[in-house]
């Protein structure tokens, strides 16, 4: 399914979704998948043929998403356009909320796992005494007191190439621990820290569990150089929690070329 | 229950809530209103003896609020200090998405209605071709493409006093239709239309019905001088549909000197 298809019809579509209630991206049997609802969605529009999928990269349960780039790849003959693909899977996605946002018939040898060159995700906290009322489900809530600004500085200890065993799950597949931060920033908006990250690729529950470790930081528990050590240790044991999966969103996957256009 | 009073112990409260679902602010027979779900949480803090309440302004069912102002009257003898209040009521008020962001008692003579200074709203539309999914009943989502400077320059007719009759719904029970707009601004942010409003009170559905007259200059219905044509005719007729209540929320209250302070 990864190489040049003469026999399908491959497209790219960007979703977003509130992924409160399912089990995650990837098909599982013990709940609803995100990638069960969109291939399904994407069946009805070709007569309940199967349309596999494949995504620039996984979630887990729980995570959102508003700019997660899947693959579709659609039987011949074909006479769908962007519109009525974004239209009509958005439409048979009801009253799920997941949405199709934009789509794409991509370069010929386009993949959306392999071809991507960056993944970016945000965090965001909700830092403040009373619980989410509005964005429920969307942030991490903290009541405690988070300094924004040590978090930052904490977080440049964790940019460029480094092996980050120290915040890997231990259920990662990944061949090498070895990866490269290009972007790892930490902001305060109001009630809200935000936590902003891009790399060509994050090894499982990475985001999560530098959040985990950054929030020991907001709150004065290690003063910002410990990152450094952490990362050094190549131990999960030395980083803190992983950070619940509410207020992770997969935001985007960049592609040179980038196959969306805009559409109206 | 407006005068000062020597029997009870009067508090302020600033809540933020997610109105969906909510029949709005005030008790009905036909639904759950947040003015019951926190007058019951409060009486629950004083051995369920009655705390009525009073609002710095009612809400629709599902407009949404992130600092409303409430007064609350406990009986005496009371004990409660500022964090109990906060903190005891929002926990009475699980598993709703309504809780209390701050609390403080006010000068004697304090009234969450009379002593308003201003009120401001935002509301936020969501523009671009997709329904939303994040963001599902939190906004008002238009397809159409909207000029939001055209939308900013048609709103600078509204500002300062003008008879609003136009913008006022037929159930307003207002004395007199005469507004004074201190502020009504629109921007873009990303593929949300942000617009902010402030003043010392509105009409009922005064922001929603701008709102309406807003988003058809936004799409080119209309052109932007109109809405001072429309703001002259004092007929409701003349402007634009009431916007959804999704979009709307009750941004915060103003007071002089304003009772709240910092807690963590």
């Amino acid at each position: 399914m990864t190489e040049p298809s003469t026999t399908t019809d491959r497209w790219a579509i960007k979703i977003e979704y509130d992924g409160t209630g399912f089990v995650g991206w990837q098909r599982q049997n013990n709940g609803v998948s995100v990638q069960q609802l969109i291939e399904d969605a994407a069946a009805k529009l070709v007569g309940n043929h199967p349309v596999p999928s494949i995504t620039a990269g996984r979630t887990d349960a729980g995570v959102h998403a508003c700019g997660q780039v899947i693959q579709l790849d659609f039987p011949l003959p074909s006479t769908l356009d962007a519109r009525q693909i974004r239209d009509g899977i958005t439409h048979h996605l009801k009253p799920h909320r997941v949405v199709v946002l934009e789509a794409a018939r991509p370069a010929p040898d386009w993949n959306a796992r392999f071809s991507a060159t960056w993944r970016s995700y945000r965090y965001t906290i909700l830092n403040r005494p009373s619980r989410p009322a509005l964005a429920e489900g969307q942030v991490w809530h903290i009541r405690r007191p988070l300094d924004a600004a040590k978090m930052h500085e904490a977080a440049r200890h964790l940019l460029g190439q480094h092996d980050f065993s120290s915040f890997r799950a231990s259920s990662c597949q990944a061949n090498s621990p070895l990866r490269t931060l290009d972007l790892l920033t930490v902001r305060r908006d109001g009630q809200f820290i935000i936590v902003d990250t891009k790399a060509r690729s994050f090894l499982h529950h990475q985001v999560r569990n530098m959040v985990g470790s950054l929030q020991m930081v907001g709150y004065g528990a290690w003063p910002p150089e410990k990152m450094a050590e952490i990362l050094a240790a190549c131990d999960r044991r030395k980083a803190g929690p992983t950070a619940p999966p509410d207020g992770l969103c997969f935001m985007n996957v960049g592609y040179e070329p980038d196959p969306f256009q805009p559409l109206s």
